[in-house]
C-alpha cells in the first residue's frame, strides 16, 4: 500500500514559530506613522496590538516559543496532515511528486486559526476584553471568532459587503461561535460613513474594512484590532504550517523543489514557504516557491513597490509592499480571501530581491482545478486555495512535457463547504473567465 | 499540558472491521422476501447488491479483513481524532470525563464515509458501473459520491424533497463529487410517479427516496443500490470507529461506562458502540450504551418491535425491528438523517435484549447543546450529532447532581457545515421545541 499521509508523532510536533526576519539578506525598510511618516515606534502601535505581538513585529530572533495555551488549542487539530496526491499524479499522467499540506482539517476550516489563536491568546494576557477585526471571504472572521470563543474574547467583524451577501452561511458561523458580524461599509464609523455617502451601494473591500475595525479599536481601551494577513507576526503565527512539513518531508523522504501558496496578503504562502526559503537562505537546499494571485487582484504581479497604507481611509501606518493603490476595489471574484490591494512587507521584500516568484491565475481555471482535484484527491477545496492547486497542476504538467521528476508541495489552506454558491456557478456555467 | 487528542501511531491502526452478530446472544430473525413472505436467499439480493456485501450481509466471522484499497482511502482521514472535552467539562462543571470520536475530519464530512469507500470498492470489485441511492440530509448523498468519484462509479441520488430544498449546497457538493442528484418523490420512478399522483406536494421521506432508488437499480444489469445505514453490513463497515476508540482508550488509559451516538438507521451508533458492546459480550468491561433519536422521529423509544419494510412501496425485504410504520412521515427537523421510520434489526434486537438504552431529544434542545460545544470545544455539529451531545450533557450534569465521576464517550459523527441554515434559524429563534 502506498503511504499517502505523514503524521508527526508527539515527540517531533514543532513548539516554535519561525522568524524570516532573522534570515533577510536585506533589512525590511521602517514603517511609517499614518500622518507624521516618520517610522513607528511600538508605543504607537499599543492602540492597536498587545505588547507582546508589537514585540514580535519587530522581532529579529529566529524562533519564538509558542505559548502553552496556543499549542494546547493547536493540539485540536495539529498537527495538520502533510498528503501525497498519488491520485492527482495519476490523473495528470506526470513523472513530478505533488504533496498538498492540508490546513482544512481545523474546525474553523482554514490555516487562518493558526494566528487566531495566537492572537486571542496574547491580547487575553493583557486584560483585553474585545477584538475587532475584518474580513473577506469570512475564513479569518470564522477563525477569530473560534479563537474569541475558546479564549472568552468578544469578536466583532466587519465584512466586506458583497461577502456579507454572498455567503450568508459564513455570517452564521461567525455568529455560531459567538461573534457578531457587520457589513462593512457601514453606518457604525466615521469611515463607513463617508464611504456610504458618496456610494450607498460601494460593495466594500478588504482596505475599507480594515479602516473601520481600526476606528472601531482605538475608541475603547479593553477593545484592541486584529488583523488576518500581511503583517509580520500574523505570518510569524502561521509558520508553524511549514514548521511542520518540513519534518513531514523528512519522514517521507523527500524534499520539495517547488512549493507553492496562494497569496492575498501573504500568511497562506508565507506560513508555508518561509521555513523552506528560511532554510535556502542560511545555505540549505534551494527551493523554487510561487506566490499565486488572482488575475484580477495581481498585487504581486503588476502592483508597484512602494509606500501605501494597508486600509482605504488612510488610518494604518504606511508600508513598503507590492500595493495596486489603497483605493482599489477588485471584481467580485469568488476568492474573497485574495482581494486586497497590498501584500505582505516581507513577501514584497522577497520578491523584490527575486528570491520568490509570483504568478497570477483566472477564476474559471482555478474552478477547473478545485473540481479535479475534488474528483481525484476527495477534498473539496476553498476557492482561495484552488489558485495553489492551479499553479500546482501546472508545474507538474511541464515536468511531463520536460520528462523531470519534481517534488511540488502547495498548501491546501481551507476546504470549500461556505463556497457552495461558487462552486454551483461554476457548474452551472455562471462564471467567466474574465476575472 | 492536558493531552486533548489521541492519536493512534500508524503499527496500532486496526485494519479489521468487527461483526457483532458472532456475539449476539441469540440469532437475528429472518429477512423475509417482500413478495412469498419466506426467508430470502444470498440470490434474491444479487440485483441490488454485489456478492461479497451480501456475505457480509450474513457472515457470522467475527472480525473481517478491510481490504487494502479501503484501508488506503481511510489513511487520507483515519484514523479520525478521539479528543478529551476538558472545556465543555469545565462549562458543566462536572466530575465527569467527556471524550468524543470526531468523524467530521473526513473530506465529504460524516463518518458515512467508512460505508460508502466499502461499498463502492466492493461494486466496483464486481464490474458495477453506477450506484443508486438515497439520501436524507445528505451526509450520505455527498459520501457515495465521494466514493463513487475515488473508484470511478457513477452515483444517481435520491434526495428526500425537503432537504433536496432546505440544503441546496449539499446538493452542489454531491455534484462536485461528480453525482447527480434528483428530488424525491421524482416522475423518474414508478414508485415516484404514484406518490406525486396523491399528492404533488409531497415532501418525500426516506422510505420513499429507498423506493425509488431500488427501481432505478434492478433496471440496469451494469447498477446495483447501495444503503447507508440499516443493514449489517453498513454497521459493520463502521465499527471502524468504536474499534479505534478502543485503541485511543487504551492509550488515554481510561474506558466509557457509558457510550453515546445518536441513531436513525443505526450506523452511526452501530459503528460507535457495537465494539464497546462486544468487549461486554464477551465477558469484558460492561458498558451503558444510549442511542439517540428526534422526539419527531422517535423509532426505538415509541416503535414497535415487528416485520416491516425498509421503504415505502414494500420493494424492499421485510426485516424485524423497531418501527413507526412504513408510511411514517416525520416532521422537517434538520436532521434529516434521522427521519426514517425504521431501525437497523441488529440495534432492535439489542434494545429488544435490554443491553442497549434508547432516548429521545427535542430539536431546540440539541441545537442549545450544539452552540454550547461550538463555543467550548470549537467544532459545530451537524444537526445529527447534536443528538449525542444533548445527551452527553445530560450524563454529565447527572455525574454532577449526584457527585461521581463517569467517563461518557459520544460519537461526533460530522460537522454542521452544510445545515447553516438550521443554526440561522435557531440563533434567530426560528425553531420550536414542539419537534
Amino acid at each position: 500500500m502506498f503511504k499517502r499521509k505523514f503524521y508527526i508523532p508527539d515527540n517531533k510536533i514543532p513548539k516554535k514559530w519561525y522568524n524570516i526576519a532573522s534570515d533577510l539578506p536585506e533589512a525590511l525598510p521602517a514603517v511609517l506613522h499614518p500622518l507624521t511618516r516618520v517610522p513607528i515606534t511600538p508605543e504607537d502601535l499599543s492602540p492597536l496590538f498587545p505588547m507582546e505581538i508589537i514585540k514580535q513585529e519587530v522581532s529579529t530572533e529566529r524562533f519564538i516559543d509558542i505559548p502553552e495555551p496556543v499549542l494546547d488549542v493547536y493540539s485540536l487539530s495539529r498537527p495538520s496532515p502533510l498528503i501525497r496526491a498519488y491520485n492527482l499524479e495519476k490523473a495528470l499522467d506526470t513523472p513530478a511528486k505533488i504533496y498538498y499540506k492540508y490546513e482544512g482539517v481545523n474546525p474553523a476550516g482554514s490555516h487562518k486559526v493558526n494566528t487566531a489563536v495566537a492572537q486571542a491568546f496574547y491580547n487575553k494576557s493583557e486584560g483585553i476584553k474585545r477584538l475587532t477585526t475584518e474580513t473577506g471571504a469570512g475564513q479569518w472572521g470564522s477563525a477569530l471568532s473560534f479563537a474569541g470563543a475558546l479564549f472568552n474574547l468578544e469578536i466583532d467583524v466587519y465584512m466586506v459587503r458583497v461577502s456579507y451577501n454572498q455567503k450568508p452561511y459564513r455570517r452564521a458561523l461567525i455568529e455560531s461561535y459567538g461573534g457578531t458580524v457587520t457589513a462593512s461599509p457601514s453606518s457604525r464609523t466615521e469611515a463607513g460613513r463617508k464611504i456610504l455617502a458618496e456610494n450607498p451601494n460601494n460593495s466594500g473591500s478588504l482596505g475599507i474594512a480594515i479602516s473601520e475595525a481600526v476606528e472601531m479599536a482605538v475608541q475603547r481601551d479593553d477593545t484592541k484590532y486584529s488583523l488576518g494577513s500581511v503583517l509580520n507576526h500574523v505570518l510569524l503565527h502561521q509558520t508553524i504550517i511549514g514548521n511542520e512539513a518540513l519534518i513531514q518531508f523528512d519522514l517521507a523522504d523527500d524534499y520539495p523543489d517547488i512549493v507553492i501558496a496562494c497569496a492575498g496578503g501573504g500568511s497562506n504562502f508565507g506560513g508555508f514557504a518561509f521555513p523552506f526559503i528560511g532554510e535556502m537562505l542560511r545555505g540549505g537546499k534551494s527551493v523554487k516557491s510561487i506566490a499565486v494571485e488572482p488575475f484580477a487582484c495581481p498585487t504581486l504581479t503588476k502592483g508597484v513597490y512602494e509606500y501605501d497604507y494597508g486600509d482605504t481611509a488612510h488610518l494604518t501606518p504606511l508600508m513598503k509592499m507590492y500595493t495596486l493603490g489603497n483605493g482599489f476595489i477588485p471584481s467580485s471574484i469568488h476568492a474573497g480571501g485574495l482581494r486586497y490591494h497590498g501584500m505582505s512587507p516581507i513577501i514584497s521584500l522577497l520578491k523584490k530581491l527575486n528570491l520568490i516568484d509570483a504568478v497570477s491565475q483566472k477564476q474559471v481555471d482555478c474552478f477547473e482545478a478545485g473540481i479535479k482535484f475534488a474528483r481525484t484527491e476527495g477534498i473539496l477545496p476553498a476557492p482561495e486555495s484552488t489558485h495553489a492547486i492551479k499553479t500546482a497542476i501546472d508545474e507538474a504538467l511541464k515536468c511531463k512535457e520536460e520528462g523531470i521528476s519534481r517534488t511540488i508541495a502547495f498548501n491546501l489552506s481551507g476546504h470549500g463547504h461556505f463556497d457552495m454558491s461558487a462552486y454551483s456557478d461554476y457548474l452551472n456555467g455562471n462564471m467567466s473567465n474574465n476575472d
